[in-house]
């Protein structure tokens, strides 16, 4: 084959391939999350890669409609988007069947997005991302119940309270704020702004802000503030209500942040964002909130709901600086390695594990003892049984830990089964 | 809201929403595939569903690229493509990491995949795919564990010899007998048509055969001919030999077949198809077979490899036949309502089944019991827990079948645990 006319080797920029050792780290994340979930009694479900454009036209944040979807005509003249984010799609299925779901309806997802975005930390233009939805509750217990789910998602993996915080808001109170602090265009603009503040110097912040609203003092001493007895607003005293009976169920992490806003247009009222609190990683990692309007842009009647989405990336960020990540061990709990002329024998050996529950690779090729525990350690296999005349002729088998060196007695196929199950 | 500019709740044409009762369906496919690759050691990756346009255009059936790829340029002015199979990335993931990896090396993955086709049974636009490749065997042995593993796939539902059988071929002896046939225009034009010999009527077939050879008869004595004694190639003795180790390490159900060819440019040696012998569905289900030239498109030594491809759409459409769908259970199992004024006492209960592994669904709202008893069984949650005053005080509580209506005694949080849970 001419190496001038090879094809490349890496993936298309943005994306990752993901070899087995990868694979298991993001398998580990979606497992955690899938056991939460569940755990509150969410059900899975999904919806397809590809949507008609409109479907996110006028439901997700412009700015990324606009600018950051791969959406594209297909050879039938539609235009389409590879989705880059899930809220639509769950609301259009739950709308198509509103009648026949029951309330509250749960609902989770671990889906593919897509953003063609520009390369930076924890940005990737395909992601994976948990959604977690609460459809039909209107009361508090719903902000409940998702800060509760939100505070579990953090705690599987081992983090602790001192690593992250809880950020919760009213978009209804900074909506009114920003109101009064007279926009001069889009309010909306203001809100991105300040969704951004976190990313900025605070004079640089001030200078944006000054552009956007013609009285930007108080807002700023709102966006500043840090507890809720300075607001008088009514929304002060439902988030008042929201963290305390978060904090009697247990999460301790929630706090009041008035400047947390979350970039997307369909949040109606509470917002919240999970921060990381470690120097190194210091942002914000994912948020959620309540979006009671998006179902009913289906021509059905609204339904209140409540919802969240972490991604892969920012997660395994915040795993790694805090150490949270534990060893992963390969699916494959034994390789079977015929010695000369032993093919047979280790065939009959790995049927018989198999059968009895036991993940085993077979060596296919004659190769040498040494050969072989290289190809089981590059794959992180932890035991290497070799099957030579002699352990043939017994029908035992001797399984050596390749991490310790340590060799078993020879042992029957049914003892090597517990052996190597327990 | 306007119904006028309602979005329509349909997902895009040729794709499918999975509510939680088809996840369920889909995920119990998935389950069975991954538990029996990883019993043969194979380990999981995955790749980006976006890959830059000539990963396909030399390597995929030029048909489906031509005609049937969702491709596209993005912003940055790159052709992309969302990946029609899945074939070619491994091979550029093996390829980039050729020094690396140790052989024999088994991936397998369960990606969606996306052809613009036109609709028929068991065709969609995006589907999902098994693919489990072995690199790095020339023998024999390849073969064989391909076809244990083929077998494993099917009897791992419940399936039956007598369901179906496996349609083994060789692409050589095909080859040499199309170039025997004297073809007109390109031969893989000829292997193509007889790829779809099983879909056409025997006149139907014999007349678009002569529009593409010299001299059809012999290629057409061949493809009708049931035994592997009637063929003096060489590559009989091979076929020969895999279909004996084959019958040897238990799969039984692999017979030779001359027409037997698939689609794919990139086939080798060996190829073969799974073939539901029912009635109602006769038709070849996924195949696979030998592709040893694809690692090297890629300037890097080649590596002889084999592999397989079953398709969601089609192993659901077999079971379904077949009457081998079991009954799949929700994940939750107990939904806890509370009755008026004990929402405390629920969320209570909730949290300590929670933390002893128990996944539980809270009635949020104040409902009457036949309420909630309509919302746990349209989620077909088995078990429904009333919290009422009585129960609250005693702090035990009955547990409902919603099937056989049948209620337990008044069981403490821990009781209650041990039998929702055995």
């Amino acid at each position: 084959m001419d190496e001038l006319m090879a094809l490349p080797t890496q993936p298309y920029k943005g994306t990752r391939d993901f070899y087995p050792e990868d694979f298991r780290l993001r398998q580990y994340i979606f497992d955690n999350w899938k056991k939460v979930c569940e755990s509150f009694g969410y059900e899975p479900y999904d919806a397809p890669v590809i949507e008609p454009l409109e479907l996110f036209a006028s439901k997700t944040s412009e700015e990324i409609v606009r600018e950051q979807t791969f959406s594209f005509e297909d050879r039938g003249g539609r235009m389409v988007t590879m989705r880059p984010e899930m809220t639509p799609s769950v609301s259009r299925m739950v709308a198509a069947r509103r009648q026949e779901l029951g309330y509250p309806l749960r609902l989770y997802s671990i889906p593919n997005c897509f953003r063609y975005e520009r390369m930076q930390r924890g940005r990737t233009r395909e992601f994976w991302q948990l959604n977690a939805d609460l459809f039909g509750v209107e009361g508090i217990e719903a902000e409940v119940e998702i800060l509760m789910l939100t505070d579990q998602l953090m705690k599987v993996f081992g983090a602790t309270d001192d690593m992250y915080e809880i950020r919760v808001n009213s978009r209804k109170l900074l909506n009114a704020r920003i109101a009064s602090a007279q926009p001069k265009g889009e309010p909306m603009e203001v809100l991105r702004l300040i969704d951004r503040m976190d990313k900025m110097s605070p004079e640089d912040f001030e200078k944006e802000l000054a552009e956007l609203v013609g009285s930007p003092d108080q807002l700023l001493a709102f966006l500043r503030a840090s507890s809720l007895e300075d607001i008088d607003e009514p929304e002060a005293e439902g988030l008042k209500t929201l963290l305390l009976r978060a904090k009697e169920a247990g999460v301790s992490s929630a706090i009041f942040m008035p400047a947390a806003a979350r970039g997307f247009d369909y949040y109606t009222d509470i917002v919240f964002e999970v921060f990381d609190r470690s120097p190194e990683n210091n942002r914000a990692m994912f948020g959620g909130g309540r979006y009671d309007g998006l179902v009913g842009a289906f021509g059905v009647e609204p339904i209140p709901t409540i919802g969240i989405a972490p991604g892969d990336v920012t997660m395994q960020n915040f795993l790694e600086t805090h150490g949270l990540l534990p060893e992963l061990k390969s699916e494959t709990q034994a390789f079977v390695a015929p010695l000369t002329g032993q093919i047979g024998p280790a065939e009959a050996l790995v049927a018989e594990l198999r059968a009895n529950g036991v993940n085993v690779a077979l060596g296919l090729e004659d190769k040498k003892a040494e050969q072989y525990i290289k190809v089981a350690d590059k794959k992180q296999i932890p035991y290497i049984i070799f099957v030579g005349g002699q352990e043939a002729k017994t029908n035992t088998f001797k399984a050596k830990n390749l991490r310790t060196k340590e060799e078993s007695e020879p042992l029957s196929p049914d003892q090597l089964t517990k052996f190597l199950l327990s």
